[in-house]
């Protein structure tokens, strides 16, 4: 197994947390997006899509989406378990995992994505120019602080973001929270649960 | 389980064609979006996001996601497998499920949503109110294309849309590709894969 990785990017952090949680070894291949290297034959010829993270496996099946890396590796992995213990645990945390995709993540890229200078015409991910569209950087703020009290009022009630145990859904929400300090938002001191939830996923070792 | 749908909608469609490949029997509660019956105070003590599909379990938990909802499916209810057979086809359903999700039916929404009289102030799913972006109509159509000569690639090569079998991620490129005709978007006969594709899968039981 091949993992395509940048170091400095939001979306194939979740995918190394994941694979830290696992403790699988892979050889790692560190694509720089600031240079464009995402655009490169060789890339699109891996994933067309030009997105990381892409994880390719022995076959030279590429797999170059968040979902589809986790579905591989908690098959072939099954401990610990990131994608639920039971029928009732795996349905909140898909959920919950859904939620902090969607409504966290995308959230702040839409802020972050449509202001940036050095993305223009990169206002969404992947091999299409879209140009930035100014509305979206509020509209990403305001639903970035939305997910913030969705989480502190979640966290006030379970220790994890999917309930009892730590899962792929707190690795997306952590990988939401931290990117969200790229456009100057943090769970300040009236989010108290979700800064105890947050020291506590930091401190992790898979997160170091 | 009580599963509350919403006939018309495209979101909780995807659930019921989940639930009729499965063969499993559910209590229905329709939910008239139209009337905005999301909106009352008995249903967001049931779904606080003011969305369906969600499905109740019998000790009260509410799934509000269609990932949450088919990850529960699926383990209570294997056959027929729906994420997949082994390792690798299910990082391939999980992978192109995101990609269709992401890439089809949030393109159509994003068109559909920003242009709809009736939505000015529902450019987003949820219980918060978020103006019509009037650049994002033109976004979400071109977004749609290309998602569709996607699937046109995708299905030149596979005759389903994560390869030898029918599986969740045709349930969400199904529903992506019926909501585009609301924005009067079809594919032609310039795109024959995913014409034969479309076909073969609204024929399935589970569809009708």
């Amino acid at each position: 197994m091949k993992f395509y990785d940048c170091r400095t990017a939001p979306s194939p952090r979740r995918a190394r947390i994941f694979i830290a949680e696992k403790g699988i070894a892979v050889e790692t291949v560190e694509v720089d997006l600031a240079a464009g290297e995402q655009f490169s034959d060789a890339f699109r010829r891996l994933n067309p899509r030009c997105t990381v993270p892409v994880l390719e496996l022995d076959d030279g099946t590429a797999i170059g989406e968040n979902a589809g890396i986790a579905a591989y590796l908690e098959a072939v992995c099954p401990h610990p378990p990131l994608l639920g213990r039971d029928p009732r645990d795996k349905a909140l945390v898909a959920a919950w995992n859904a939620r902090c995709e969607a409504e966290g993540l995308h959230a702040v890229a839409e802020c972050f994505r449509n202001r940036a200078r050095g993305l223009r015409d990169r206002a969404l991910t992947g091999g299409r120019a879209y140009p930035q569209i100014p509305e979206l950087v509020e509209r990403g703020r305001l639903r970035t602080l939305e997910f913030f009290d969705t989480l502190e009022r979640r966290l006030a009630d379970a220790p994890y973001v999917a309930g009892e145990h730590f899962s792929v859904a707190d690795i997306t929400a952590l990988c939401a929270v931290d990117f969200a300090a790229w456009i100057k938002l943090e769970p300040g001191d009236d989010r108290p649960h979700l800064r105890r939830w947050h020291a506590a996923v930091t401190a992790r070792p898979s997160v170091q």
